[in-house]
């Protein structure tokens, strides 16, 4: 019986995992310019923005039309509002890690400072080595359009990722179609010409490295194994610009996200599920805080899928808090299901330990994810998973060592595992 | 880093918190009568009745025809069977709070003295001035019928609150308007008719210090923008007494409803909404206690509504306590939206605690509306309050200080917004 | 206010009520061979064929087909996968408590040693005893079919229970009609003469000492009271099997469950509702290892049966973790609800510590129904107890000793009523 207390434990634990090398599979990272260099790129990160906004701050004051020193300004004036966030002790973390920071507070009183320090313009691509190197990242995962050329980086560090939203849920819309038919070089028509124009962007994105398809479903979208057949003819439809009903896109949408999970059964592309989000509705929101979602969502509407692709693995993130519980069952009995980080509203402390706490009880520990990061700029990897892999060793202290008498090792092996083995190993390079 | 334990710094800042004056914005208090005159009044809380009745006792053991100290003798049989529970802890509070008892239960032990301490009839008032002072009261919200004369009381300590429950689920039914017409002295026929005594009633309860406009809705109430011209003949149906059909007490609901919410952003009046109860899903139980709820809900409901009346502040409360992680996300993005409390079934500590950890973590610190009493009786007002202020405590040891390095003061300083600064602010008076 | 601190506190419960008789009111024990007599019935548990098979092991590895101790060899090479879970910790407990086991992990290097000593066939009923004796039983409840002669063993320790589900869910299965005819010497054709058959079975279970009625029900069943007179038609036509209409068989499968609630309420019996399996819903799962649950359920749907029988307790088990919080609500409002243990995938220490903590706080603390196995070998009685008698003292350590200043012995009271005497009276033998 180890003598000393959780907090103690927790501790200990977290001194050493917060000196590993940081393996991210998830970002929105752009990979020719990950590190902010003003300091509006950091501030402007929807959550503050957002949370502002929510606490009385008007849209216009962060509007994309101002300049960046005085969005950071007019933000500074809100930030006491939202100072008890676990969003706004990661922007002083940035602060403090990055830029030097001693002040006690964000705000008006500090903006000026935070905003000299933050200009990194001069420095240029070395300051984006500076944050790396400081975060002691080893990889970051990107969300790219499926157009991206993929060029111009390492992808062995900045690893590409196949975003799919724009395929599946707006090939209806002829700017989809539009991109599609540009990038490929092939009249898409219908599901013969799609699925050809599909495997052109699965070999596109695996040939420079993808490790990932990646797609957000709306709580309404149920991808029952859609009749091709009666698919076909809406399909031609919307592909040649005719009027479509909805429950045409319904079963287009349903069509094209089977056809890439086909895809990623031949490319041996993990695909990532991200459940639940209902897009634009708070329009009035500040851009990037317009979403929310329905609760009423459950894995038992995606049966087809996980029977129908045994091959293909779907790290799976919901969206909604409470449902966090029943991925912690279906990882359990799916082979194919694992649970992936914590995202967005639920990347939330009480929400990450409760989730976590179950993952580690009964999830077999080769499959859980721990974290990414969701980032749009590189100095937001390391507090959040700061957040996380102090939630981790806390977990472990409690869960493992003082109600199961686990030693230290057996908690740090298990961490590694679900910090860096399973997701290097579960976004392995395919057909390797 | 803090050197005292979680519990340690939790203590502390009880011993602080709970000397400070408690601003409690809903409850059902009497203002002619607020505090027990017999301890039957304290007893009768539903929360013992159907605790006791669900344990077992007989409903006809507390039926209002027994006299008081009958009914009390009969209760307190029945109370070991409920002494695991935190509303049984708040009985001992009272009794030893405010009737110096000393004994280890409420129970046949124990009544007779109770009830001999409990009676305050020949002190009268000056016992409501007792409780009212040694519970250290600021200010307490009413719950007042739409046809209540809101006079004989002090508005500034209880402060008038427009229940609109009747005039939207019920109006269909001739009791309700045959209220409204003899209240507002008009002949309510058709839409513009009910707006103009809806004014009426707005206009006297704003006059008389009226500070929310508040309203219980079923789960399956889903305030979606209704089409008023479609609405006006049925609308008019029903005012007139003819039958109307299920679909259309629907629209009917939905009519009136919004036409509070206009009404709410024209008087600058904040609408509580109380979202989720059955009402007499156990028509056996006891008095208050044959409700409760399905826990098949979700704020996307609400999306029109919080989109259409961006002005008007919606203090939520839900009473499925799985439903309240989603409370915290619709918080978090939308300006109009604040948590408020926590109700009914959901007032239990793990959910409290629950609940409030994701608030303070992730809710803007000038939203959260901490507490309410929802009592019948002053002398809950305390207790109740006292479990909220020591579980905020611990959840600022361990979230603020434990995990993330708040100095104590900063703690006191959110403790003030969500206990006293929000509500007072929230729930200003309007116009001014 | 006890000095000491939780983890003290708990520490000193649990060493108290580990000492304790166990009272299991739900099993799936063999009577006639309730301890396993090879180390594979204990490693066959589905909970880690399940995990491992999730982890990545092949189905075929643990086939039926194969010889015992091969499905053991083959398991162990898997099962550092899920040495994380809390089944593992039961599985590492059973070897050191029943087998002497050393050593640290069960895998590879230890199989064999724990296959030489988990081989009990020539010991024979003798370790039946052992295991009972060792883990300190009183008595456990089993579940059997509706045709079991419930004889060859003692039922005052191996108590008998009637589980339903295929009469409600397969009736109109001819295998189910070939049995029920069979068992009851009766031709099922109708209402009356099936309302005969069950009461035959009613009888021969009561008689044999059965003290429940148990169902599992999926998550789309909603038993309102059935139309008795529209339903004689298509029971009809099943039991004389003729093809019947989906609906049909709906208004079929609620109207046998409410003759069952009828008979339950004639024979005292209590009616154990296990809410949420979806069936099936993986068939290249392993054997135990198919089913899982859709988490959008409500209690609401079961409120004409909770009003239509009042007489009738109805232990439930919900199986979805996040439903557990209304679960509370409805056993605090209707006295034949009680809230009984912690189901399956909810059988995670996380789920059961918050479940508990609120069943602790709100429910009346003669209804709760602590704990239940589930298991199918007798040996895992003990560790699974544990893990809810170590959990169930650190909630009585923090919500009742430090949060409301409890004294041990009230502690240890209630925890006698939760785990002994609650089972013992609400499942009592009937018409005693």
């Amino acid at each position: 019986m180890n003598q000393k207390s959780a907090p103690q434990i927790a501790r200990e634990l977290f001194d050493e995992i917060r000196q590993w090398p940081i393996y991210d599979p998830h970002s929105h990272i752009d990979p020719h310019r990950p590190a902010a260099r003003h300091f509006d790129e950091v501030l402007g990160y929807h959550y503050f923005t957002e949370l502002a906004h929510s606490a009385g701050m008007p849209a216009q004051l962060v509007s994309p039309e101002l300049d960046p020193s005085t969005r950071c300004r007019n933000l500074a004036g809100w930030l006491d509002r939202i100072d008890n966030t676990v969003q706004y002790a990661w922007l002083l973390e940035i602060a403090r890690e990055f830029h030097g920071f001693e002040g006690e507070a964000v705000g008006p009183e500090t903006i000026e400072t935070l905003i000299k320090s933050g200009d990194k313009e001069s420095v240029g691509p070395a300051w984006d080595t500076t944050v790396w190197q400081k975060s002691n990242l080893e990889a970051v995962f990107l969300t790219n359009d499926f157009d991206d050329p993929l060029i111009g980086w390492d992808t062995s560090k900045y690893i590409p990722c196949l975003r799919t939203d724009d395929l599946v849920l707006k090939l209806h819309e002829p700017r989809t179609r539009q991109r599609l038919n540009a990038f490929t070089g092939m009249e898409v028509v219908d599901l013969e010409s799609l699925r050809a124009a599909i495997g052109k962007l699965f070999d596109h994105f695996v040939k420079h490295g993808a490790r990932a398809c990646a797609i957000s479903l709306p709580p309404d979208f149920a991808p029952h194994k859609p009749p091709l057949i009666t698919a076909s003819t809406p399909l031609r439809r919307a592909l040649t610009g005719l009027d479509v009903r909805p429950d045409e896109i319904d079963l287009i949408r349903r069509t094209v996200f089977w056809v890439l999970a086909e895809f990623c059964n031949d490319y041996k592309l993990p695909f990532d599920l991200m459940i639940g989000p209902i897009r634009n509705i708070y329009p009035a929101g500040v851009s990037g805080g317009r979403d929310l979602f329905d609760r009423r969502v459950s894995l038992a509407d995606y049966k087809d899928l996980f029977n129908a692709f045994p091959d293909v693995t779907f790290p799976i993130s919901t969206l909604s808090p409470d449902a966090g519980a029943e991925l912690v069952a279906y990882s359990w009995i799916f082979p194919n299901v694992v649970p992936n980080g914590h995202w967005w509203y639920s990347n939330v402390p009480t929400f990450i330990a409760a989730d976590l706490k179950a993952r580690v009880e009964a999830v077999p520990k080769t499959k859980i994810i721990g974290y990414y990061s969701d980032a749009y700029k590189l100095e937001f990897v390391l507090p959040k998973f700061n957040t996380f892999r102090r939630l981790l060793s806390q977990t472990l202290a409690e869960s493992c060592v003082i109600e199961r008498g686990w030693k230290m090792d057996q908690c740090l092996s298990l961490a590694q595992a679900i910090l860096r083995e399973n997701p290097r190993k579960i976004f392995a390079r395919p057909r390797e």
